[in-house]
């Protein structure tokens, strides 16, 4: 079980954002379901929940716990900052870096990638096109998760949407660098959906809505799991 | 011992910032020790710790507990942001609101103070000079922490370098709003610092490095708190 | 004609955004008919047009020339920014300070009206809701625009919709600091909706895409002018 | 002499920041002094006042206008922003994006680079070292200005102080965009720091204080050109 903790891929990313069904007790719950349908499925599945759900979360389950977003910042005089070791130190193994809803300046993601590897967080660098993917990739993160903006909250999979979103964002970050894992995102709301943006490259998926506000998570999460474990027995 | 979580003035807020003195198991060690010296003085001291550091401290300590920052936000779709009813909900009682190290836009600010109202948390927005903390004045806040950035860290107790800041805010907030409690801060390094700034009209005093990258934390604290209890007495 | 020239009140400030009717030669046509409706109707108009368009719409027309914005900034290294002297040196009398689509920092708005007053430009700072616009009286600009944001290019006039806030603006902002003149906006695309304003204690209007984009600008600022003269007259 | 306004490398591209010698009158002198050595010399060399500045010198001199920053924005409400359509009308010819005092969120560096192109802007991204370039150079802009923020303004040129981040950004960017000029700045006020950049693989210097703040540009101006020519007869 040791393991359950690890990032391996395919990997699905379940971003909490700052929704009531993903916050407090709520987050804990979910956290859980997740580790849940993880040992099931035999699937990894992360969380990413809010700052101050990360410690509770982190001691509770034995899956990855990602947060939402760090300062490119160290020890010192950043009030109000979120902190690379002390998102480490709660227990999270990872964090988003670039989230559409929390972009970065340019030299403050290559910072906070830079710092994330100080570390030794899992960095996942969220973009939202082609070329940005490619710029990312030069700046050497663990993880790029492209999200076309104007599908997040949809239920407009980007993976049957825009497909070619997906696979030339795996083209052109490969050629920069063969090593950055690559996630997609953005209106996945099925395993359908899921099994689509495995097929066109990806390592997985980054999702929030289409699982923390399904009706039944656990029942989603599942769908999504068995729809990678399909692919992956062609 | 209840109302030791209460907030009461005079107030010594200790702001955490990132340092390493206060991060972690660090943070935890300094939170103990400012109830200590809470109960043993008879004086409020409420903590300002990290994000992810807020729900530990909050269950080990019945001191007041802040927040470095809230995001004017509720529930939904906001990425990597603090919301206010986590911040809440993990233990805080109240928040700081535009540290200089986290400066926020004046509409910000005025929907900050708003949805701290909303959850139950006492707002404390930062200033910098006297006409910035009379327009924070209009906002009604619970209170005002006056602090000239110039002297932040520097040892030059603001009490002292620019009395004048100080006078002249306390009477320009209370001409605005007789309600808000007014706090300084910059600089504060010993009793007579702190003895200064409530003679100078103050309800107390916000402050980091002062107390945090202390040789003895315990006794600075003790010498702030005495300070405060002697200048009382007259 | 000199006084032309002069923001005088009752003023309707034209904001001229990024819109294409009013950028580089449309934005130069658009000021020479605002000077002939001023001259014509003996109504102050006052126009805001892009950076780049100021010094050449300043060297045309003899109507008040405002700057959309100003960086807090003095000579020095700001690459990018925008410093009050050019503006004012470039012909402008005034400028706007944290419109919706450009909103500022508290620390900053009070440090550009600090600089607009050093070099001699009409602050005009601009706000959403009533607490703020108190909030930004505390800083004592020359003038204050009240514009909710969500009635911003809606046809949907504020000074209609929302009167209660337009009215408890001017009572708020004159009760914190009486010499600020008083605009509002948002929304307002007709004569009846600018004769509303004046009446609910305003002292002018701040107005874009109701004038830049009518389909006969000349005709509307004629009407604006002569709601506010029939207000005047009673 | 028509070719003078065209972009040619090697250039030397100043930038006149908000500089007292390098606002209104004076920006204008000091573009007429920099297309006089031009001419006097055959080099190119750029100038990149203030936005305000841009159509009077534009009128003015024959030789390359670049805008300082560009938002990435179209036509519509974007008050207090710059539109890149009324830079290139202006006069400008190209604009510095992400200058290290403007600095711009990654997603914006990439639009602002393809609205540079849609309008007929040359798109000079800025950066901070070697793996930021690369990530710029992704973008597909047309010259990639590497400047280390700690040397900017010192007069420790990076030429010569950094010289490994210069190479190593020349091949960093060749490798991911061989089509990329690549100019280096920071620290540079004589000939030989001009000389060891071009040598290290740049085709042209960005400078600010070097020139601007020297007691004669117009002999800076004269030194830097011919370092470069002596760097090209060999």
């Amino acid at each position: 079980m040791a393991e359950l903790s690890k990032v391996r891929t395919p990997i699905i990313l379940v971003n909490f954002k700052t929704y009531a069904e993903a916050t407090g007790e709520n987050a804990v719950k979910l956290a859980e379901m997740a580790e849940k349908v993880s040992i099931e499925a035999g699937i990894c599945i992360g969380v990413a929940p809010q700052f101050v759900d990360i410690s509770t979360i982190a001691k509770r389950v034995s899956i990855p716990v990602f947060a939402q977003h760090i300062d490119p910042i160290g020890y010192g005089s950043f009030t109000g900052h979120v902190l690379p070791e002390s998102v480490k130190c709660a227990g999270a193994v990872g964090t988003l870096i670039n989230h559409s809803e929390r972009r970065l300046k340019l030299a403050d993601i290559d910072a906070a990638v830079t710092r994330a590897r100080e570390v030794g967080l899992i960095s996942v660098v969220c973009t939202n096109n082609t070329p940005v993917s490619a710029s990312a990739a030069a700046l050497k993160p663990d993880m790029i998760a492209v999200e076309p903006p104007e599908l997040i909250g949809t239920g407009i999979p980007v993976s049957k949407a825009k497909p070619e979103v997906v696979t030339s964002t795996v083209e052109a970050v490969k050629k920069i660098n063969p090593d950055v894992t690559i996630l997609c995102g953005a209106g996945i709301t099925n395993g359908d959906d899921v099994a689509a943006a495995i097929r066109l490259g990806t390592e997985g998926i980054l999702v929030a809505s289409g699982i923390v506000r399904a009706k039944d998570p656990y029942k989603v999460m599942h769908e999504f799991a068995e729809a990678i474990l399909r692919v992956q027995q062609r």
